[in-house]
């Protein structure tokens, strides 16, 4: 801005006590692992302190970077999208990269416009959550040589970089802690197989059900179109519709979940007392809700920051091959599940009346 | 990206069945003013569906615009900021323009490095919701003659575009609301005075206690550092310590709310029994917490549609006088207010037996 004193290299060198150069080094990310942690921490700190800001247009020119990062990010209002972005955020900030943000709202055509006001305005590389459909552009994009690391999700047959949680292993214990509770017709709402998380947790569901000596059956399962608010509606009215005796759901997310619960509501059955509910994710405030949520959970915040600093690795040049990195989960027990009713004789026409008193 | 055949402007006049000089009109927003709305439309339409993507850089460079809204929001993590900037999008959309976000963290420093990062982008506005530090910046940018809006805040002795909900108003029926359930002693958790929502909520606290004949005491007033989750903690100990006889509390915000009924909740107080509580701003999931919060709601999604509405139009050449639309609020009444215990001889040390069976 305007009329602020010119901070410049030598004066962070000064600050920091090194030579001019090195903190030249230090502020360009193919050169920086030159220098050492402590040295590049003191620098970043002078120059923070000082409010040294390169003008990045200028910078952005002579060294082709424009020090800037594009985050895609599907579906803002899905609580769990802020902790990433805060994530991705606290490790750029003191490495001197800031982060632009497009809220795809997954629709194709933003998804398409994002992406491209990205590139044009010369983002030095990408994370992104992409739907299904952006799959194509973001294989174009990685074989073109574009940094991109995905989140939440891997794109098959896709050898990129990602950070993702443990799906099956987070759809596993989800099931487990079912079993454990004694519920032996457990159903599904998944999330659509078309992302990895669906068809993820969906596997880690079949493989518990089956290593516990259950039936899978096709019947108590039944899929939402997408992982937002009121999609998990559809599906769990299907459920119901079936008229299968079940007595606890895995749903593919929290938001899910959530939809499972008041569309069991709405046919006069209460969480946890008549339907046990788990969801994914321990999305913010789930431990506030009537009944709190019992999900898995895995750090978001992590995966942001994980993101962040495998897209800087390549930006700086690393070129060692594409790797996805699986976070693990955790099983957040609260009041939305609980044993099976004693006697548990519901059928399609007579749910009500056959809950216990 | 590469490989897509290239749409021009010519298809799109020839889809919408106009002369391509209408649709360059249509996409210029100094312009657009010249084409009547059905057949705007009509052409946006038109380059939807065919996917026109006009090359944005050479666009930019030859309008100098860069069809592209830096969006500045202090804190991602508050969930009423995602509707909002969902309402910014959506508006944006089908006039081809593209927002870039940046989440300043209420952190001067992360503030003026987004700023920058947009700047240097070259974007044709901003969208900011801005932390009391960043007001000089935004000030400069308004006297520079850049178009910003302001969102959910004003900025003292600054002619700038502005949309904020009622908070006066608001304010107003959240106590109006206290005092017809029959609390007279009502204790006010404050959003930080340095921010309009802040100040204007005190204001309006403050007036609704004189008009009805209540002695506003200084003691019944705690501030809180900031709107975030957490700020609440220590204001609400500061009045349980005081040793007041309160019955209810109004918070400056929802998270604030949440952050006084979980230390009223850490003393032995629960709420709505020993005392109601309500917030503001009516956020996502506020309904389904244990108590459902009674708080005051107004649309963040109209405040982000109204906001860019205004820009667009500054963008567009619009010269009229800065103001400021004020969108009205509503009373939600839920689970965490009711009427006051019926004996209140509470007191710092004997809240807890006190209160009734």
């Amino acid at each position: 801005m305007k009329g602020k004193p010119v901070v410049t290299v030598r004066d962070v060198a000064e600050r920091a006590g090194v030579h001019p150069a090195t903190v030249s080094r230090v502020l360009n990310p193919s050169r920086r692992h030159l220098i050492s942690d402590t040295t590049a921490r003191r620098v970043s700190q002078a120059a923070e302190e000082l409010g040294y800001q390169a003008n990045s247009m200028a910078r952005g020119l002579r060294m082709r970077q424009s020090f800037t990062i594009g985050v895609l990010i599907p579906d803002l209002t899905n609580p769990l999208f802020p902790p990433m972005v805060r994530g991705i955020e606290d490790y750029l900030h003191p490495l001197g990269y800031t982060a632009l943000l497009s809220n795809t709202d997954s629709e194709p055509d933003r998804e398409r416009r994002g992406l491209d006001a990205l590139t044009a305005r010369q983002v030095d590389g990408f994370v992104i959550a992409p739907t299904s459909s952006g799959f194509p552009l973001v294989k174009a994009m990685i074989r073109d040589g574009v940094p991109v690391v995905l989140v939440n999700r891997s794109i098959d047959g896709v050898q990129g970089f990602a950070v993702t949680p443990d799906d099956r292993r987070g759809a596993a214990s989800a099931v487990e802690h079912l079993i454990a509770l004694g519920h032996r017709s457990i159903a599904h709402v998944s999330g659509p197989r078309d992302l990895s998380p669906g068809e993820e947790r969906y596997r880690g569901f079949l493989e518990t059900i089956r290593e516990h000596g259950l039936t899978p059956s096709e019947e108590l399962v039944a899929f939402a179109n997408a992982f937002t608010g009121g999609a998990g509606v559809r599906p769990t009215q299907e459920l119901l519709d079936r008229g299968e005796n079940f007595t606890a759901v895995f749903a593919g997310n929290d938001l899910l979940a959530l939809d499972v619960i008041d569309t069991l509501k709405a046919s006069g059955l209460s969480c946890p007392h008549d339907v046990s509910v788990i969801g994914f994710n321990d999305m913010p405030y789930a431990g506030r809700f009537d009944p709190p949520l019992t999900t898995i959970r895995f750090s978001h915040y992590e995966i942001g920051r994980r993101a962040a600093e495998m897209l800087l690795s390549q930006i700086a040049g690393d070129r060692s091959p594409p790797r996805t990195l699986i976070l693990s989960t955790e099983l957040i027990t609260r009041g939305s599940t609980a044993a099976p009713p004693i006697a548990s004789h519901r059928s399609g026409s007579t749910r009500r009346s056959a809950t216990p008193h």
